[in-house]
């Protein structure tokens, strides 16, 4: 179909797109960490092992105060000696360019970022999915969300949502598997090669501790919030809770780990009216071999997705055309934050120009 | 001169409001505690001395869910046997009534509510302000509430900001003097008998602890966060950071103690440019014989002060009509959330009724 902008390409309708542009968004970074990132290999969302779990407060505090606090090694994605920018300079590119409002939501995180930002729940971290025991309270992170994006509705005309959860992927795969879904080598990553092995492995020994064997391949079988206290993540319930709390349309900043929080949507609600929102992503998500956003997603429902090109094949930045290379891809709600700038009438051209100022 | 509504009047221009009717306003309260409201008979911002750090927790749950969490005696100012309900019940009323956005900011208290709030710096609450040593760190709760206001600013007309602090006046007191003002005999309080010696005892013993008795009657010579640090509560940074950050004209929703605010503001920039704030206050605190706001005020700078007088006499709930005998008086913003409400087009006596609904 046509596209509404240069350097978009648009999954199903474009009505959603034309009614928000020139409109007013409100941006919300969700963050959270589990033990599950701590696992060798498991995810690329940090220079570390270690540092895994400083990833998501290190991403907010480099868009609240374009420093580091909590630590001195920026996020960074790191395969044999070669390095891509954390996805949050990618947002927070677009949040200075734009001038768009935004908050950070702690939905659980064992680092806690030295910023101001909207704490839920007991702001517990999740634990390792192998135990079968996520999390202790998802309905809570979920029923105060719901409150935050109602009050952030009223004076807003959408909501964008992104996040940042180390190992993510892997427990997004988590839950889609508790709650039917097929999505085994099918979920994101942040490093060219993704260890869909060890992640499917990981998954089955938490489902396993957590007696849901029987969720596979049927789908409404397993209780959402069952699937998320066993295999899942604090980011989910708070996205989820946000999208039943808003009153306006919204915008899922992310990849496959979105597609996790629609089937846990969906779970809730199998008549889920899913024209009030829409998936947007990278390019880099959207394009990977190694993963199917559109594939998990169409088991969920038919939902659009929105997939930005920053074209950094153009970029004079190696680190950021290390994510043409499969490094990063996603994250922080970087791909729906230049959704955001796009729709808000930046080119993609100037979203890349900013990007790179900030990079080098 | 003329008033705008019924219910209202209005010291110092009108202009101010003009502006803002009809405006998009986002409401946000701030709640803190210090251990000065342990010091007995010093507040009656609670059932009891023991209850008082749950006033701020259990005004926030009444607002978010309609009903406590954290305690379950709810928040009332009780003498010789008779009571009168939070103000928190009069600021819940405006934001039903109106459909207003608003959110909670944590600057620090000893009970955390059960509600999603935003967290400011490390959330310790305030010691006692005798011991001279009140907070650790209100320049860090200043700069991350500017953050807050900068994004809050940005969809929103305007910010009505109020407070929920037990002994607040105190401290209040405490800055005041510090900061060169005279303020003896002239803060509010939240009881018919307003504790002028004890409060002054206990400042007085903060500031002979501190070393800042050459504050006293020297505008300018205290360092503003020195007398925050010393005798100062988590409250008065946090909403004096909000107005440096905000971008949109602000309505400081409260009394003496939002005076105090002003006086940390003039003492931060002395070309502060006022005409950009306001006080919104209600007719409690703007009659009350026993302390004198008008003239603290007007040591600090020309700023317009608007009173919303709800006519309780007119309630047929006794809690309410305790008002007009000096309970309560003010908190939670009430009286300027009831002046946006008025800005929102509602009438005095469609505010009234949805507080005596709420109250019933």
């Amino acid at each position: 179909m046509a596209e509404l902008f240069n350097g978009l390409k648009s999954y199903g309708s474009n009505n959603f797109l034309k009614e928000l542009k020139g409109k007013k968004p409100f941006f919300v970074c969700v963050i959270a960490t589990t033990a599950t990132s701590r696992i060798p290999d498991i995810s690329g969302a940090g220079a570390t092992s270690e540092l895994m779990e400083y990833t998501p407060a290190g991403d907010v505090e480099l868009i609240a105060w374009g420093e580091l606090r909590c630590c001195e090694i920026p996020p960074q994605t790191v395969v044999d000696g070669d390095s891509a920018p954390t996805p949050a300079m990618l947002t927070k590119a677009v949040l200075e360019l734009t001038d768009a409002p935004y908050l950070v939501v702690n939905a659980g995180s064992r680092i806690n970022p030295d910023i101001p930002y909207i704490k839920l729940a007991d702001g517990k971290y999740g634990e390792d999915i192998r135990t079968g025991k996520a999390l202790k309270n998802p309905k809570k992170i979920f029923e105060e969300a719901k409150l935050i994006s109602g009050e952030l509705s009223k004076n807003n005309d959408y909501l964008v949502i992104g996040e940042s959860i180390p190992g993510g992927t892997t427990t997004a795969l988590g839950v889609l598997t508790a709650l039917g879904y097929d999505a085994d080598f099918k979920v994101s990553g942040s490093k060219p090669f993704n260890p869909h092995n060890l992640k499917k492995e990981v998954v089955m020994e938490g489902l396993t501790n957590a007696n849901l064997l029987d969720g596979i391949g049927n789908i409404g079988k397993i209780d959402p919030f069952e699937a998320i206290s066993a295999v899942g993540d604090p980011m989910i319930p708070a996205v989820a809770g946000m999208v039943f709390g808003a009153t306006v349309p919204v915008i899922l900043a992310g990849g496959t780990q979105m597609v996790a929080v629609t089937s846990f949507i969906k779970a809730i609600d199998s008549n889920f009216d899913f024209s009030k929102i829409c998936i947007g992503t990278t390019s880099f998500v959207a394009n990977d071999e190694s993963s199917d956003l559109f594939n998990i997603l169409s088991q969920v429902d038919d939902i659009d997705v929105h997939v930005v090109n920053p074209n950094f094949e153009k970029s004079s930045n190696d680190g950021l055309k290390n994510y043409l290379k499969g490094f990063v891809k996603e994250g922080v709600g970087a791909g729906g934050a230049m959704l955001m700038a796009l729709l808000l009438g930046y080119s993609i051209e100037e979203i890349r120009d900013k990007v790179e100022e900030l990079c080098d």
